[in-house]
């Protein structure tokens, strides 16, 4: 939309006492991501600009030790600014001065706001390209108690009115200032230098840039977005609200690129979570972050997704767990009762129940008796299990890793193999069975001496 | 209500492009059966008349290969009729033109309306038999927007008015047309020929039925039902609308039947689903197709139940998976983590824990432990596993089908089980312990020396 | 708050045909316990006296049976009186009239409203505190049809006036009765001699207690409470409406303390569960009666949780279910498709796949690998394992009880375990592997030829 260079400052340094949590606020999680993450994934998915000219500052408070790992690892690029102390927005952004350059536009978000989408902050961009010196974002509120309303006449936005402040005429005004801002190149450290703190809390706003830039002559400009996109979250309640307005734009989104989910408000989504053309999810199916689903392929009741892929024409659970690293292939089966981990289940395979794939592979067509278990953990290390294409692996058998079974074996049911099974081999680790006549009632006899022993209890369960 | 022959034609002919899909329209399942099925059950739900006296007319498009099988399944007797180009609702009507009588009257359904209820039709029909020629659903909208208007004298429709046509007070009306209608024997056909397509879009529409039955003298009047009943699906989002409108019908119905349902809007039913007096259902169920609850059973959270039948007293849950086929005994038990399928499980018997019942009777009584798998397939053919009256199944123990278990037996736990055993026999079939003193110290030094490899990894999971 | 002693009299005797239950409606369960329990538990919870100065009483009805067991266990020092003909509300009070003193104040309430709350009580006893003879409940009802109105003059309540019998002016008041009435020490049983039964259904009515009390000159009061919290149940869908109220509250009071849920409205909480400050619960959780999480914790999907304690920093699910007597350590783990019962899992042990851990304690440290069973039943009696701490417990593994694991141990997989193992010692119970060259091909060249019989069937499942 614009290719003038972005500097986006994201306040971060907020306390949240009243979340009552040892976590920073804004890694409180929303969708399977903190909220943080939410406003820099809105950023980066800004179609302006290359990275090169977007540039991401942070500002942390003090104890926020959390934050800087977690943007190190998704934004490697963002700088991180301390707020040392608490004295208003300001001041806040103040802290990220370093970061602003001459030739950037500057855009200062909340990180506690998780639901600010890319167009609004587009459309902020652009109200500056369009001539603007400072972009106000506001809201017609439902209720406006409590917000600072925003003054206006025509396009211009003439002061921001905090509620105490306002006059009754003033309070009947239901535009409302979101908080979040844009600068025109260059202009905002004069205008913080500006700013005082002449006010009751002894606190510097980022509000009073208005005033002081109405004052210069510079012009204002205000940009609408919907109320429930700057919803900032300070309590565990509004968390559950964000995350609940989060899920509702997630499933229609799926809804809308064909897929069908029976109960879409049992779907919870990651914001990443891929899902195909004809995909069915049947109710209450948790995806975590990292999965994809491919077109036609069914997802039943009751399965918790995170970072797999499940390909064309599968079908998983009820009852599948699918762990990070699973790749489930075209048309294959995953059932219930089922956890797959940083395992290979290639196409038309089937693990139809009870069993745990771990670090391994189970060829195409293979199929995995109820019961397996491959025992790729010894006490020790991790191994591997590598299934060949076609094998048949009878129920309730351990794989004990590492250990690979050839293309087309027999394992048989109830077995223990630790050691290689060759292609088309069958294998056996079981005993014998055996049979007493009449042992049951002995057993039973046996029992019911014992039971007359005070600590016995009869019931079962 | 009426015993007059009637004729229903379904037009299920509808691309559904919004949808996105592969599937045709009609046959995108709402609580578990497909669209067409809905109207083909309120149909058949009618008590009017008998089978003979009823007759189904389903309008398919080109390319809808998958409604045919569903039909032939579902409602034999209907004909199936091809529009091979989609020239309008009253072209769709035309198609059925084999299909209609002098002697039956006729009601033009949709079969994306999966709503529509038996009592609605019936409504319509006995307005026929009251004297009306033509008969039209209408509906009071809340939002009358984009809808087709009803603009009628007393009882008598003088016309429908589609919005784009409307002048400002026939906007304001708010009542709406619903698109089904009914007409008197042997009156469609001349109708139909009637009908032009001199409009924007050359096609012929069945609502002009009513401007020419006016001109010739007919008697037209309508009908009205709630505004849920008739909402159409063009849209995933509308087809969940849908699904959600039926489970809340199917959700009263049960609690008026005398169930406690902890939470009614997680349980999810189908259409056919019969649930006793008594029943309590905690939250998190999914019934498919197919399946019955008797007086007084229970069906504990995160259960998946798919054409059983569970008996009086049962107890199911959590996390039973109960598959076509499953027979639950009264007073029997099917606990967590539990998948049955194509099984009896008898009077009192108990199958608690971590357990696969395929293809196989459980006795009166048995007692299986956790773990427990009916190995029903060997990897080429299903096979039967029978297990007698009070028949102790210990824990861990795979019984390879064929097999049979004889009343009262009792196997070891651990046990592969791959001959009968007799009643009162004790069976065992499984490796003696043995001990090495110190062993696991042994064990954790040679892992030490593997670990000093590069590729050792020391996490578990 | 008063040190009046107080004798509450619940109302218990309704029969509630609609709901069509054999159960005695004041038994079916709200948040897991009985709605007559919620009531009895906000009588508890006043802070008002102690013990010996708080009264209960019941009026049960004929058939009420299982009242008495759950009354005996919850508040024994309740008395149970019993209405044998329903003749209306203050003939039910008269059942009662052994448990009124003249000491005592007396509060009337009923046993099918569970969402009455101990502060409203309190606020009712204040007010014969403050001077009232008689204190009625009211509030603002969203819509009054059918509900009594309460006719008042400044703080004084003049009459009760049933819907049937109010003029229009009346009929526009929207104060409503909500049933629970408190009387001045005494002055109950005078009262309710001189209510006669001169109305439609030859009743005796408590509230024409007012108009009484009104004649002698006695001071009557109003206290206000919510709509929701004085509902009354009499059909499934209002039971299940009460739950919806009952598990809202519980989640808002869990989320003010601190603990994050990702989709509230799909965890179900129980009145007693307690939940620790950073507690991290996903969607779809069950906790039944008697749980509690410890701070840090996390409840991931799908879980069912009753009578567990999970200590701080533990990680429990998804589908994780346990079940009474389970105590998990600090730290540990129970993973997916794992039940716990009458169990102890110390710190930091692991139990991460597919496993039944009964009767038994899991040391610090231990790792038990997926697919254990700890045996704890032998079809006659229920044995004890003891898993020492550090231990390692091979998958498939079987361990029959009684059995104790010493420290540090290591079983094999797929053992079965039926002795006792010593510490540091290591056990192995299983079969050595076999394997035949083509022994695949010979087995499916066998199937083949079996398959040519007519009842064989190739699908899987």
């Amino acid at each position: 939309m614009t290719d003038r260079p972005c500097l986006y400052i994201v306040l971060a340094a907020g306390e949240g006492t009243r979340m009552r949590s040892a976590i920073p606020k804004v890694m409180h999680p929303v969708a399977g991501v903190p909220m943080l993450g939410h406003v820099l994934d809105s950023i980066s998915d800004t179609t302006a600009g290359t990275t090169g000219d977007r540039a991401v500052a942070v500002v942390v408070g003090p104890g926020m030790d959390a934050v800087s790992p977690f943007l190190s690892k998704r934004v490697p690029e963002a700088s991180v600014h301390l707020q040392s102390e608490r004295l208003g927005t300001a001041h806040a952004v103040l802290a990220a001065r370093d970061a602003m350059t001459a030739d950037r536009d500057t855009l200062v978000l909340f990180g506690d706001t998780p639901l600010v989408t890319p167009e609004t902050l587009e459309r902020m961009r652009a109200a500056l390209v369009a001539g603007a010196d400072i972009v106000v974002l506001g809201f017609e509120a439902a209720d406006p108690t409590g917000y600072g309303r925003l003054i206006t006449e025509g396009y211009t936005v003439t002061a921001i009115r905090e509620e105490r402040e306002a006059s009754d005429e003033e309070k009947s005004i239901t535009f409302c200032n979101a908080g979040v801002m844009a600068f025109s190149r260059g202009l905002l450290p004069d205008l913080l230098d500006a700013i005082g703190n002449d006010n009751a809390k002894g606190e510097y706003y980022l509000t009073d840039a208005i005033a002081i830039a109405r004052s210069r002559g510079l012009t204002t400009a205000a940009v609408t977005c919907a109320e429930a996109e700057v919803q900032g979250v300070n309590t565990r309640a509004q968390l559950a609200a964000a995350e609940a307005a989060m899920q509702a734009r997630l499933r229609a989104a799926a809804l809308d690129g064909g897929s069908t989910m029976v109960a879409p408000e049992t779907v919870f989504l990651s914001r990443d979570t891929r899902i195909g053309q004809d995909v069915l999810i049947e109710p209450n199916v948790v995806f975590g972050p990292g999965s994809s689903v491919g077109d036609g392929a069914t997802v039943r009741a009751f399965s918790h997704i995170e970072g797999a892929s499940i390909a064309a024409g599968a079908t998983v659970g009820p009852y599948a767990r699918l762990r990070p690293g699973s790749v489930i292939g075209a048309g294959a089966r995953v059932g219930n009762f089922v956890e797959v981990k940083a395992a290979t289940v290639e196409d038309g395979a089937k693990v139809n129940h009870l069993t745990y794939i771990g670090d391994a592979r189970v060829g195409a067509g293979a199929n995995i008796g109820a019961g397996t278990i491959t025992c790729n953990y010894d006490g020790f290390s991790k191994h591997h299990t590598d299934i060949g294409a076609g094998a048949f692996i009878g129920s309730n058998t351990a794989l004990v890793a590492p250990v690979t079974i050839g293309d087309g074996a027999y394992v048989a049911t109830g077995s223990v193999i630790t050691k290689d099974v060759g292609p088309d081999a069958l294998a056996f680790g079981r005993a014998r069975q055996i049979e007493k006549e009449g042992g049951a009632s002995r057993i039973a006899a046996r029992a019911k001496l014992a039971a007359r022993k005070p600590d016995s209890n009869k019931s079962e369960g």
